[in-house]
């Protein structure tokens, strides 16, 4: 019987699911130095699964476990760990070993292995390995570029060969190419010229020719495109792989749609860990002090824009002081400038991310964004004036309510422009709107509103 | 020479750029009249691009030009669009066009378009389908389920069979079936027996059995599996193609890796959307009353949540009359409040959502949280007391930066402590923690934050 899943987060292979109480029982075993049941153990599970048990072990089991591992599912489970915890594990880890781990891996997994080991450990290993010249390449290339994330395992041939020739070159790669989707066709410099899937390679006739078969001129990128948009190309037109290209043309690897989706969810976790605060990637696994410092920033600035709203409410002391009810507003207008704000510039940084929205979209977008604007601003600022008007507040209802409610509405439709304005404006000027948008929109739309609010209370209420 | 992508935003497609000059070009054509001269400019871009195109034209131009396209064309085109965009173009379709459009369409997208048809009209149209009993069974399924984005196009042969009786197989679908990743082995019953990718079929000898050279017991998955599980376990053991079976084991359908990328973005955009206080997946295209009723629920809760931190500073009335000066601290409290709680919860949900962190590490990530909020919250608090003891602030400094720095330690603390354990708390009683997560965790946090702050101030500053 297949392992078929049924429910969500029941794991596929079915016969050991990785949780808590797995990791007790082989923590114990591991304790007591039980390697064979150990093994037999974990025997069944995929890489994926083991990886996802050692990163729960304490970390001495898991050191322990992993070097028992044999090089071939050590190196399997090494490309599905997190970056700091490999680094971790692999560190006392001798060159013998990580020489043969490397091995097993491909070109583009062996790099990213590589380029996390210390300096001194990489330059020993390097020259060991079998595929030293090509990831000595690959490591020259930006770790975030086509050429960080290609893997030279590849099958090219000429266009003159035919389709038996090239059937016998996909066998003689057959183990170091494990997933192959389709055969380049390069001319004599090695340029690309064009591809064949592996499902017309097995419906051609043997002795067709490549050339004769071939998808003229197939999409391809340079080596120093970034890997963002390596994704949205492989995303946009639906490709499973994607060569890469030097300068004059010359096919020098190819990009595979399971690195590409590594590439789609590490973005948006760090989109949704940047509109949440925190830099740099953080993992589960990171220590207490990179946690740290990786979110530390993020509130310093905070901190300074909240000052900077406090300044302008200490601004307003006195006004504050003949109605001190006034203050009870201010985390309403805070929040409304906030959210009103943060809700334009995520759907136009989106947009702009996905190539949805243009820059030149200006005019367009703002006139959506302002009606919207009204709208939601004019039925929040009648809930919040009605609001004034039936709780018993201890002031002057009436005009309490109208210094309120048009000053929401005001606040929402400045907040809403200058959400929509701001990521435009830092796209057109080239600066990532997703990074420059968060802190800057809340904190000038904080300070903005809750001037039109005192300035409003002094002329309206006092 | 083939089409290179050296930089960012340069389209692939090299001849064409879809940018505000070609909208405006093909606007002007379009509304001469120009069928020709329109067809000609479009007929090199990739159907991704053309639809890019057609969002970006004014919707009468977007419709003719729709009408102008072969149904063969039209159909690649149509499963790029976003889903109320697609919708408003189809609608005053006459049902021949849009049967002969929906018949070059894989199952699977088939569905979508069937499904987002008025009723009347879809009812009016399936009948007529080449694959209507395949489609009719497709739209029992819940969309996103395994079952609503699988397609039905895929080989499936005995084990008994040959290589060369398999190969023969894949050219009889060759047409219906354009990707093709590996021949599904299945028993007499139907049942999913194993799978053969197209590299073995290539590479083995035209009599071997597939029986002999199948992976026995592949992943697949039920047709109830949610499509967000579907994602994870294909990105976890990084698979191209997964079968779908009922509940005899029996295949029924195939998810390909491209449907799964387009899930893993929808899902990372709502995700961020939802993080951003936009609900329903908006898109730029979509109707100024869809924008609007997408984000102000949002906006009312934050509204309510923001009325009781104001009913918080209320009741400290008393204490802010006597000394206004402690309004200025309102949006620091409020904003480390919110920021260090979103900032633990953020970690929580994206490491509930992988699986790298689980219901049971309560203790564990608590303490880990604990240590980090201890660290940022001595430094912030630290820097908060220098500033006002350095600060021209019209006070008593010293008593002033003592209420400030302690207040932010313990409420830094205590937003840290919530933002970890309600997620948690949450998910362990079923609850998605990413959609209650953020207006709860802020809310509570504001209204604990403010209420810390002010009974310090009335312990030690008053």
């Amino acid at each position: 019987m297949a392992e078929v899943v049924t429910q969500a987060n029941e794991r596929p292979p079915g016969t050991l699911e990785v949780d808590a109480q797995l990791v007790e029982d082989i923590t114990a075993l591991l304790e007591s130095g039980q390697q064979g049941m150990v093994l037999n153990l974990v025997a069944d599970l995929y890489p994926a699964d083991l990886a996802r048990l050692l990163s729960h072990l304490p970390f001495e089991e898991a050191q322990q476990l992993f070097r028992w591992l044999s090089e071939e599912v050590g190196s399997d489970v090494v490309t599905e760990l997190d970056t700091s915890f490999r680094t971790e594990l692999l560190e006392d880890h001798p060159p013998e070993r990580l020489t043969r781990l490397i091995d097993e891996l491909d070109t583009d997994d062996a790099v990213d292995v590589l380029s996390e080991l210390p300096d001194d450990v990489a330059l020993q290993v390097l020259p060991e390995l079998e595929d030293a010249e090509d990831l000595q390449a690959l490591l020259g290339y930006s770790e975030d570029s086509a050429g960080g994330i290609m893997a030279t395992e590849y099958v090219a041939v000429p266009g003159a060969w035919t389709v038996a020739e090239a059937t016998e070159e996909v066998r003689r790669h057959a183990e170091t190419v494990e997933q192959i989707f389709s055969v380049f066709v390069v001319d004599d410099e090695g340029r690309l010229e064009g591809l064949v899937s592996l499902k017309a390679l097995l419906l051609s006739r043997a002795d067709a020719l490549m050339h004769a078969i071939m998808e003229d001129d197939p999409i391809s990128v340079a080596t120093e495109v970034d890997q963002e948009e390596v994704a949205r190309i492989m995303e946009r037109y639906d490709l499973i792989s994607l060569p890469v290209v030097d300068h004059e043309g010359r096919l020098v690897g190819r990009i595979t749609i399971d690195d590409v989706v590594d590439v789609i969810r590490e973005e948006a976790e760090e989109d949704y860990q940047l509109a949440s605060g925190v830099t740099g990637g953080e993992e589960p696994t990171d220590s207490i002090l990179r946690i740290s410092r990786g979110r530390l920033p993020w509130l310093l600035v905070g901190m300074v824009g909240a000052g900077l709203s406090g300044v302008v409410i200490g601004s307003f002391e006195e006004a504050l002081e003949r109605a001190v009810v006034l203050a009870t507003f201010i985390p309403i207008v805070m929040a409304m400038a906030g959210n009103a704000g943060i809700q334009s510039s995520a759907i136009v940084v989106q947009g702009l991310a996905s190539g949805d929205v243009w820059g030149t979209d200006m005019v367009q977008r703002l006139g959506k964004e302002f009606t919207v604007a009204l709208i939601n601003g004019l039925v929040l600022a009648v809930v919040l004036a009605l609001a004034v008007l039936v709780l018993p507040i201890n002031a002057e209802a009436g005009r309490l309510a109208m210094t309120a409610g048009l000053s929401l509405l005001i606040v929402i439709i400045i907040a809403t422009c200058i959400g929509t304005v701001v990521p435009l404006l830092l796209y057109r000027f080239g600066i990532d709107p997703a990074i420059a948008t968060g802190p800057f929109i809340t904190t000038s739309n904080d300070i903005l509103g809750l001037a039109v609010f005192f300035l409003l209370a002094t002329l309206i209420y006092i």
